[in-house]
């Protein structure tokens, strides 16, 4: 087992594996920029070193200083946590130089699923579903019909220069084509100067539904359920749910099953997740691989009882997978509570926290680095803590999360806790029904 | 279900109460002296009722005052959490007078059970074993001799006037009962001017291990496993834990069912525990039955899942028992972080809290009342918060204690943190071989 572990991370992230390192008996180096001195990672580290000020570029992202942190402690593996340089192929292959175990995917692995062609061919050959569409641009308007047919409709024709909707088409028969492909096409050059066209599968109100995934590097692997990631605003998540209200035994499984197969196919070694997502047929559809631990990763830990850190340290430390699958037992929900104002379009808050107090009891799990007195420099995500609650069942959990939020006192800056309490009575929301389009059309 | 619950208690008790009833949907009623009503009990209660000032006596523990709010705020429920009137049997014969649910033991069975020879009555009448002993007073030498042969050797001969180990001995053999008898009866005489004497089996390294149990009104029981409560200072547990590291499967069966019956003997109602005292000899011995809930009952819950305020509330109304024992696959330690000096013989330590922040992160769970800033009353127990771990193992959950009192940040009072952060390295206390002498050689 590692004797020093570098957290090469900042926030609750941070102080998250800080905390289990301790609970293994592994010593643990915090690094920090100058904005950060006061958080709680640096304070409940055994040692801290300061890797200059803010923004990210100029220190958590500074991969030779981190380097340099991690040879002049003496620590001999670096847990990035998630963004910065969690999912970096060159960090992970300069720390692989200096003999210092990175704590997440081999830098192969790392450019193979962060490219998007090569992780959808990887997938595809590992037998896992992806979303049908054109090989490359779409010739004519013939050429679009005979693809319609080949992926299947509802299709969507998208301009390959688009973005923000611009000369993107949901096409529900070949009747509709002739005419959503000239509209998009004349909306695409007007837009971006280029009218090249490509076709993908479109997915009828979907869902974001993720597999939480383990391979060790003896070619064993085994997934932990699903988490329901569907309540989104501007492809970011807001509350993460296990198991999906969505999700039948039966599809679970199955999304199970084609997960470890791929990861088997790869050799993926350490934890990771796969996100698809699923039709309102409940077929999925491979998006992408995250290679690292995610923000989410607490509710599969409360729902199956299991330290998910720490079970990334001990796979990196060469440990063997025992079971194929773990479902949940339990209903857990996490709100990411964010300093941003709800009623002002969730615009960043910083500032300092004049007056805290946070919800305990049973079932409920507070994930977070600030405390009253706490400055959260403008620099950062925006997310402070992250409050989760565990029950019997979805009713039961969301009940306490309503209670728990109602306690959580945050003082000073605005949070995003009055939103969650709205989202909470959401009728939608409790339905269960409710698909990525949610907050398109949720008001505060 | 009632509609309205008030809660006759105060500090983190009524604080869990009113979680579990803002969960269930169920309006909370707080009572509170004036040295409380800056509690969060009362903060966050729908309403709010002051029932005079410190001591409890002119509070708490008036009955009619109580019984006064209840009626004004249309509550048609009281719970009494621990301590104040949770076993006091004439005021849950006023509830039921009033047409209250008094959410606990009905006044029957509060006075069977608070009577300690009713109590034993009963639960031999049940088949549960009791401590052997000499029925009344020992006449003379001979018939301490006797009844030494009947309840088998060791026993303790015990000064019927007797306390703190005055006119108190261990004789583990016939032989050696004239000897011990004439010194004991000497310093009887001596110190209490009465040298009247009885006779107890002694009890080898003894554990206090206790069975949770529930019952309904339709003769139905479980029990939900052990907890072994052997940590005390002066009869005042100091840290408790499920499972115990010294029952086995077989013994928590045996345990179990004997309490399950014994439940079942008397038709108890609601949740209970029954206390034993446990020799080396893996026998077990009934001491008493608290017809309440109690302290500890959260290491259960994080055990085992399970709501037992929720269950409480349900019992109350009627709700129907499914299952006959529950067995815990995890494992849970709770310690009591009194406002106490452990430096200076566990000195009471009121006054206002300066600096406060708990431990957060998986597998922690705080139960507290008090926050930054809340001053802490010199009327009442010096409990403040209750700090329990959860984890796969016993090894773990005392790491995962470890790192959690290490977080846990209570500043402008003493507390008992470091006396737990001491217990928590002893080696003794470790290795799970301990008695509820264990304290007596402590030293901090």
């Amino acid at each position: 087992m590692f004797k020093k572990i570098l957290i090469a991370n900042r926030g609750e992230i941070a102080l998250r594996i800080l905390r289990t390192c301790k609970e293994m008996g592994i010593k643990t180096v915090s690094v920090y920029s100058t904005a950060d001195k006061d958080s709680l990672h640096v304070r409940f580290a055994d040692e801290a070193v300061c890797i200059g000020g803010p923004p990210s570029s100029e220190s958590y992202l500074v991969m030779d200083r981190i380097i340099a942190a991690a040879e002049i402690t003496n620590a001999d593996a670096i847990h990035p946590g998630y963004g910065f340089l969690s999912e970096n192929a060159k960090f992970s292959k300069i720390c692989q130089e200096h003999g210092i175990k990175f704590i997440g995917a081999s830098p192969e692995m790392i450019e193979a699923m962060g490219d998007k062609a090569s992780a959808k061919k990887t997938m595809i050959d590992a037998g896992v579903p992806c979303i049908p569409g054109s090989e490359g641009l779409l010739r004519d308007l013939d050429h679009a019909k005979e693809e319609g047919i080949n992926v299947g409709y509802p299709v969507m024709i998208k301009a390959t220069a688009g973005g923000g909707g611009k000369g993107m088409r949901i096409v529900w028969s070949e009747e509709e084509m002739e005419e959503h492909w000239n509209s998009a096409r004349q909306e695409s050059k007007a837009a971006f100067g280029n009218d090249g066209m490509y076709m993908e599968k479109y997915i009828e109100e979907p869902r974001h539904i993720e597999i939480q995934i383990a391979g060790d590097r003896y070619g064993n692997a085994c997934h932990l359920s699903e988490r329901d990631c569907s309540i989104q605003r501007r492809h970011q998540k807001l509350v993460e749910e296990t198991p999906s209200p969505f999700v039948n035994q039966k599809l679970r499984e199955k999304m199970g099953a084609a997960s470890v197969k791929a990861v088997k196919a790869v050799n993926y070694e350490g934890v990771g997740t796969i996100e698809y997502l699923v039709d309102k047929h409940k077929n999925f559809y491979f998006m992408e691989m995250n290679t690292r631990i995610q923000v989410e990763h607490t509710i599969t830990e409360e729902v199956i009882n299991y330290d998910l850190i720490k079970e990334q340290i001990k796979l990196a430390a060469g440990d063997k997978i025992k079971k194929s699958a773990y479902y949940p037992h339990l209903h857990a929900i996490q709100c990411r509570i964010n300093a941003e104002d709800p009623y002002n379009n969730f615009r960043p808050s910083p500032g300092k926290i004049t007056d805290y107090h946070q919800p305990g009891g049973h079932g409920i799990r507070v994930d977070t680095h600030v405390y009253a007195g706490y400055v959260i420099p403008p620099y950062y995500d925006s997310m402070i803590s992250k409050l989760i609650t565990v029950a019997q069942t979805r009713e039961e959990a969301i009940r306490k999360m309503e209670r728990a939020l109602e306690e959580y006192i945050i003082d000073g800056v605005k949070t995003t806790i009055p939103f969650h309490m709205k989202l909470m009575k959401n009728e939608k929301f409790r339905s269960g029904d409710f698909t990525t389009a949610f907050m398109d059309t949720f008001e505060m």
